[in-house]
């Protein structure tokens, strides 16, 4: 008799997006005349720039002749992007990556994921609260949790609140932890963690053979100096990190899918009888046995992001998201709404007024203004009595949609 | 203290196509003018069609443009993609599917992997011996395994050898299995199931509540009829089965990355108190939290392959590969060799000559005759004094790869 994994029916019932999703079009199916504005999933919205959209083409052409014509290739990724990445979005910084540590993949949800294929169910695992919600819920599917208590926590996960009182930033927690999760920028509270906070974290993992999972899939909207770009730009990171990073949000390649993860030839984990084996041999075996590499177009469109030209078109637009951040960000706290993030990030984290719950919130916006966001909540319980806006929209949408908060919000 | 999972170190050291890299890489070198000719992995080699082309250029083109842009699609993949399958791949097979039932990804390899996540670790697992070795492996990383005995099993997975005594299907095994993987048009063995062989499973199936995998990644280079191109065209196949198809090697998609995977809504598989969950809100789950979607661009050029003058196209090429078949097969039985498929697969199936092992055969060929195959002891110990040749060369080396056989091999 084939057995389920139990786990999954510990899941609360919907993710996030789907259930937002179900009730917009619920709302546009009763109000088929109304514009709504699209805030709340963090979606791009600006077309590829066209040194990108140039090398995709070029690259679907080659598929089309024989002499060019390209099958399987590395499961790592090619090492045309892979070389453009290490010289381009890493040694800028100061970091130093050899070629057999970052593994090109379809999406940084996977990899966030699928990274926990090579750890022992026994790690203790801390999450951000409020966080991205996969985080929680692929170790929840792994068994790291009990059926889930209220306000919705799954109790073998150890969470750390983030909060106005920590600056919206992790503290350690009071066990010791085996693994956590850092997300800088941070989705949903648009906050970037600065050099002390990340070395304070690092030295904690070299304190306590932990290791950190660094989600940096917005670090290229950090506008302001000190905050760092890469978790690797804090010494002794390459020791104890693994950072994920994606062309999604930073060159518009949500439908296009392509991304990193980084695993330095350093980072270790131990086996019962203590013995250190390096990840980036056990993510390899991973990747190599589970999946087959990304597009081959797409690869070459990515690696187009880092000529001097695509880069220069890609800063264009992200410039062009967080002009709609400030519009948010200001128009809201002009209007007297407590807002945070939206600096170094393209999400602002604001304070629901009148004491209304995130999801309440929701209703209220969708129905009285026709602006879709994405409630606190969903992201963990402190991020019950918040709301997070996204930067994504065009411009006229999000003027039009602060306009609308600001006589109805 | 960070652990990793142990199960990874019970793996054998390499995964097969790598091991072939390597020994190739090492004979070029050492021998820089030997012209080699690669049969080994099964990796396409024809240009992608005209049609498929014009399709993925035009989506690539819909990127650059702001009304036209894609961001996130479905996770589940694009309608359009979905129904083209439906109406076309699957209906005139006379199998209606429901559009939920059909699950887009970029790879079946990733696929036949990721369907373990639903199920408990506690289910026995059957695998035919030889076959593609994801199967094992990852079975192996998830803990169905100790470490290996020789020659080279997992023994707490069931293995169904598949020999010349059998034709090369299964039979059942002894005990009692909950989940059996089905390779056919079969990996490497090239010999396809018939209508009597996969009824007898599905019974096996329904009267077992087992959940039957079914890798059909090669069914569109059947060529004789008889033998079913889906597990669902056997009666009762829709409330046991998976089954996997992809565009790899169907319209030489390896280097573009597009498959799918069915999961009818009547499968299902138990709790521990034996409540019958289906599958499908499982991997439902799964691919909405692990998983974004495959690109937008590589689902458009997906969806042409069935277009009538897709396939017809599509097919023009599948005919070239099974031309080379043609030639392998008829030109080793010819030279004396006892060859197996090649009929209905892309894959010949050789007895390795003079009681050599299937590595050793591997050698000789590489250095005698500079010819590149597949031992067939990396697919499974009954594999072993076995060897693969893949069709997917192009005519001319073929040939020659076959006459240079017939001289020296």
């Amino acid at each position: 008799m084939a057995r389920i994994n139990e786990h999954y029916l510990k899941l609360k019932a919907g993710y996030l997006f789907p259930e937002i999703g179900r009730r917009v079009r619920a709302f546009a199916e009763a109000n088929p005349s109304a514009n709504i504005i699209r805030l709340g999933i963090g979606d791009v919205t600006r077309p590829l720039p066209p040194v990108v959209l140039k090398a995709f083409h070029e690259a679907v052409s080659e598929l089309g002749a024989e002499k060019t014509f390209m099958g399987y290739g590395p499961e790592q990724g090619y090492d045309f992007l892979i070389d453009a990445l290490i010289e381009k979005a890493y040694a800028p910084l100061g970091v130093r990556l050899k070629p057999s540590e970052i593994f090109i993949s379809d999406g940084s949800k996977c990899d966030t994921a699928n990274i926990l294929d090579v750890f022992a169910l026994e790690n203790r695992v801390a999450i951000g609260d409020p966080v991205y919600p996969v985080y929680n819920d692929t170790n929840v599917m792994l068994g790291r949790s009990a059926p889930p208590n209220e306000p919705g926590d799954s109790p073998e996960i150890v969470y750390m609140a983030c909060t106005e009182g920590n600056g919206f930033f992790p503290g350690f927690p009071e066990e010791r932890v085996d693994i956590v999760y850092l997300c800088s920028p941070n989705n949903p509270t648009g906050m970037a963690a600065n050099r002390r906070q990340l070395k304070g974290w690092v030295d904690y993992a070299l304190a306590n053979d932990a290791v950190i999972f660094f989600d940096a899939a917005y670090e290229a909207f950090i506008t302001e100096a000190g905050y760092p770009h890469s978790i690797y730009e804090i010494e002794g990171a390459s020791r104890c990190a693994v950072e994920f990073r994606s062309f999604s949000k930073t060159a518009g390649f949500t439908g296009v899918r392509c991304a990193l993860t980084v695993v330095p030839e350093g980072v270790t984990a131990k086996t019962p009888s203590g013995e250190a084996i390096p990840l980036n041999r056990l993510w390899n075996r991973r990747q190599t046995t589970k999946f087959n590499g990304v597009s081959y177009p797409v690869q070459r469109a990515a690696a187009a992001v880092y000529t001097d030209e695509g880069w220069r078109q890609v800063k264009e637009t992200i410039n062009y998201y967080m002009g709609n951040a400030r519009v948010i960000r200001e128009g809201l706290a002009a209007a007297g709404y407590t807002v945070h993030g939206g600096v170094n990030a393209p999400y602002i984290w604001l304070k629901t007024p009148g004491g209304l719950s995130s999801w309440g919130f929701f209703d209220k916006l969708l129905t009285e203004c026709h602006v879709v966001g994405t409630p606190g909540s969903g992201f963990g319980p402190s991020g019950e009595g918040y709301f997070r806006l996204s930067a994504f929209g065009s411009h006229d949408n999000v003027t039009e949609a602060v306009e609308r908060i600001r006589k109805n919000g």
